[in-house]
């Protein structure tokens, strides 16, 4: 390819609506552009490297015995009523009507749609086990979209699905499509990506893993023990506490005048949170629209923690908001476990961050009143303790018992399920077993989001000036630079060059453009080949071509007959790498 | 791919709601899943397929100077309203609004979005010419989805689109694509292609070309001239009619009671439909909602034909429909030239048809009379032709002049537009010429129906019993059945050649499973697999294996031992044929 003909094109500035590296370098670097919220158009060079990354994915699924599919982007609504994701999933589900007024959804992942095509199709245990895969276009209606490629509405996804007859060999083929994954983020030149248990959210199931890449651009908490190998994303991961035994003061209420959050009456009382029990008010989702004050939430926890919004998901088995105005059902900055009038089909939790607290300060349920020698134990009758708190930097860590937690943000490149039977059962899909008893197959997904997985490329792997792809994706694999192209030994010898490594099916970006070094090289950086070979008038001076690494650990003359084969080799060696 | 291990699954009947053999044969042989209205899922073979098929278009493509990118599926309107397509596309266009209420569109074809990509990327005639494309998912919500793949409202496409500085260089890369053009369809198997000049339809833009495979299955109507080169669309095929000059009678009204249609007329007065002269009436779209009886467009025509109106439309520049109730406004059913009151705004028109006609029957503008003796010339004043006539099978041919028009029925495959700079004069796409002006530049655009493509092919390449794939995009290049593969020598033979061929990189379907041979076959007839190799008790015991072609020009023995080497020689004569 001749960079003057490639489509696209660099500039310097950054750009003022990106925040994070990989957003940055690939808007300058003429790789994609925006063309609304979160939807990227792609210029070749990002083309390839998807395609690149596709190809690595494939041969992964392939080699653990994926059969490669195609299910439709726009699905018929009644698919998702079959398994009642249609009304249990929020916005984020694009609904809409086609010409005939019938209902449709666009597909943010496809269980319905792949139970639909196999239901059919595997009636018999001997059918069992299979995998089907697909790379696709997904359109997800996200509230923020954000970071370039990182989270956006429409984006191209591997996702695969895997139907078993016991739920043994579901978890002997998710092992394998767990090393599987590892082969593919390792193969992309994400060595350092991790896995950690997660949450199956929306999808069902119980185990689930996440691939995540650590990075401070990242959007999700991973909580990872640095004693251990405990590794969880912060969503599920318990939060342990430890409370020293206290001999329990007399309860007493005091008098503190406009202390409506737990750093006010901390200042007003000169305590610390930990001394503290908070109340924090929420209200489940499915009541919003009925009368006030109905199906509040109410959980207790020490002060200085937070509540973990998933865990409390998961614990009610129902969807929850944070209260909007509870005034008219509480005295609000004042709520405590004494005293406290619930109104009608409130929920009261209370977290194990409280369990054998003594003498804490908390609410009197009274307007300007706490009480202080709040404990627990014998202050609250059958009082049972829940984990809903989020666990903390530093906090003791679950497998080991070590105060060893460091919280850090990751990219989720790939995620895992065992789904279960969740789709199976809910849209029929049955087969006859080898006792000819009718059962549901049990399921896993697993998925890897590509154009992040480009985006979390280039920013694990860059420098100030672009992105350092690997040589597995990177978009070619040698780039030429001939500066002063015009003079005829450059010219000579880099048009000798080209058309020697493109006759070897060598990828060749080639830049004789009449532009200066400076220009040509901060190009260069910009679309981060690996492998670079800079012909001008002072190296055919010296009789040689430069030879270089975009990472910099190559840098070497090389003879002008033999160059084809030296850059050959250094790509074959990157390549093996 | 072990045959038991294969999703999918094959049947005998022909299914109720499919009619066209490739529909048929596409389900009945486990290819593909109706999800809903015309939308599909594609099981593993016609994924394979499909895949093939793309390496091909790529390849082609590529050789033609294109750089694949990537296009969103979902658009902000925005872009839409900016090419005024958002008003001017009927509810094909998938309309629909975002989690924020923004209006949306999802990508039917994709002149838009490319123009957005490229505007800031191409400013100086130095970044001319350029092709870029992509194979995408296209929704495009028809009205009457049918014939299976052939016309769905989902489906795969590849698009390109050229940018070119002059008018000559557009041409010339118009050549080079349709040449491309022909190599696809000559390596997926339908040499029988042919192109012809089209409507550009919704796209705007002056030529184009449409790639046709002629079938009975096929939906367009193509005029070809059996006498010389002419091929055309149908829609657009110039109509020409000769009449013979006949001396004048004098201008006679005649009582027809209830002859309101030709026929009805013809049988009343026994006369030809070629003695009348026929009035038929539409209406302008844009006018529907108004009051009733403006904007009528009134066409007079010879009797035996009818009215084209694609022609029409491009004839108005404006969409039209046929009038829904005329009554108010006409003598529906004796309206003639002569007497005739126009409603305001009414628009009359005269086909070429008439031009030299004398003596005909006509309306009267009074109900139940008719005239005699009509004779355009002498009869309307100012009179003044225009080619508003569909072409007649057996017609005139437009080029050579003979009555040697066949009418034929073809699927489009693929097409090509000469669009000029309708989107990038409407987007603002702009570049400085040589002379420092600034242009729009002139633009090409370039579709494939990739899925179609595959539909295309199974009903050009099939008989009774399944689909015989041609080797370039078969799902698999050789499919082995082993007869009684629980014998010892059989299974030795199969899976030594299974592994064989495996080991050599040919595509190996191998199916050993324990069904008789019948069954064995039908499915392997569905699969339409190129080469097939039988092994069997029977073939062992003559020590030999069969070697035969799905399409039955080969039939041999080979010997067991020398068996992987033949057949792969046999792909390899197949894959250059």
């Amino acid at each position: 390819m001749k960079m003057d003909q490639l489509l696209g094109f660099r500039f310097k500035e950054t750009p003022s609506d990106a925040q994070i590296e990989s957003h940055i370098l690939m808007l300058r670097g003429g790789y994609i552009k925006n063309v609304g919220s979160g939807i990227f158009s792609l210029y070749p060079p990002a083309k390839r490297i998807i395609q690149k990354i596709e190809r690595i994915v494939r041969e992964e699924m392939d080699a653990i015995d994926g059969q490669e599919i195609f299910l439709p982007v726009s699905m018929p609504a009644s698919l998702w009523k079959e398994s009642g994701r249609y009304d249990s999933v929020g916005s984020e589900l694009l609904r809409f009507q086609d010409r005939w007024g019938s209902d449709m959804v666009l597909g943010m992942t496809h269980e319905e749609a792949v139970v639909h095509l196999c239901r059919d199709a595997a009636q018999s245990y001997q059918n069992y086990p299979f995998m089907v895969y697909q790379i696709q276009t997904k359109f997800r209606d996200e509230t923020r979209p954000r970071a370039g490629l990182i989270r956006v509405r429409e984006f191209t996804m591997k996702d695969a699905y895997s139907f078993h007859a016991t739920q043994e060999d579901l978890e002997a083929y998710y092992a394998r499509a767990h090393k599987a994954y590892e082969n593919v983020f390792v193969r992309c030149g994400l060595p350092e990506t991790i896995s950690v248990q997660s949450d199956s959210g929306m999808m069902g199931g119980k185990i689930a893993h996440e691939f995540m890449l650590i990075t401070p651009a990242g959007e999700d908490y991973l909580a990872i023990c640095e004693a251990c190998d405990f590794r969880s994303n912060m969503e599920i991961a318990p939060c342990i506490v430890e409370n020293k035994a206290e001999e329990a003061a007399s309860l007493e209420k005091i008098h503190t005048p406009g202390t409506k959050t737990i750093e006010a009456l901390c200042e007003f009382l000169g305590i610390t949170e930990k001394q503290t029990c908070k109340a924090v008010l929420y209200q489940k989702n499915a009541t919003v629209a009925e009368s006030a004050g109905h199906d509040y939430v109410v959980i207790f926890i020490r002060g200085d923690l937070e509540v973990n919004e998933i865990k409390l998901r998961n614990l009610l088995g129902e969807e929850v908001h944070p209260a909007v105005d509870a005034s008219d059902a509480f005295t609000c900055g004042f709520i405590g476990p004494v005293g406290l009038q619930l109104p009608k089909g409130a929920v009261v939790l209370y977290d194990k961050s409280l369990a054998g607290t003594s003498n804490l300060v908390t609410g009197a349920c009274e307007d300007d009143y706490h009480v202080k020698g709040f404990t627990i134990a014998r202050d609250v009758e059958n009082v049972s303790f829940c984990d809903i708190a989020k666990i903390l930097d530093g906090g003791i860590c679950p497998t080991c018992g070590k105060p060893a937690i460091a919280l850090k943000r990751g990219v989720e490149v790939g995620n895992i399920f065992q789904l279960g039977t969740k789709y199976s059962e809910s849209m029929n899909m049955t087969f006859l077993d080898q006792n000819g008893k009718t059962q549901h197959p049990i399921m896993g997904c697993y998925g890897i989001g590509v154009t992040r997985t480009m985006a979390a490329v280039c920013e694990a792997s860059h420098d100030d000036y672009g992105p350092i792809w690997p040589m597995a994706i990177a978009p070619w694999q040698v780039h030429i630079c001939a500066i002063r192209g015009d003079d005829p030994e450059v010219k000579a010898a880099a048009n000798g060059l080209y058309e020697s490594l493109q006759a070897q099916g060598v990828e060749v970006l080639f830049d004789d453009r009449k532009v200066s070094a400076g220009f040509m090289f901060s190009d260069a950086d910009l679309m981060g080949v690996p492998v670079r070979v800079i012909v001008s008038p002072k190296t055919i001076a010296r009789g040689v071509l430069e030879l270089k690494t975009r990472d910099k650990s190559v840098a070497r003359d090389i003879a002008i007959d033999t160059a084809a084969e030296e850059v050959k080799a250094l790509v074959r060696e990157l390549q093996g790498a």
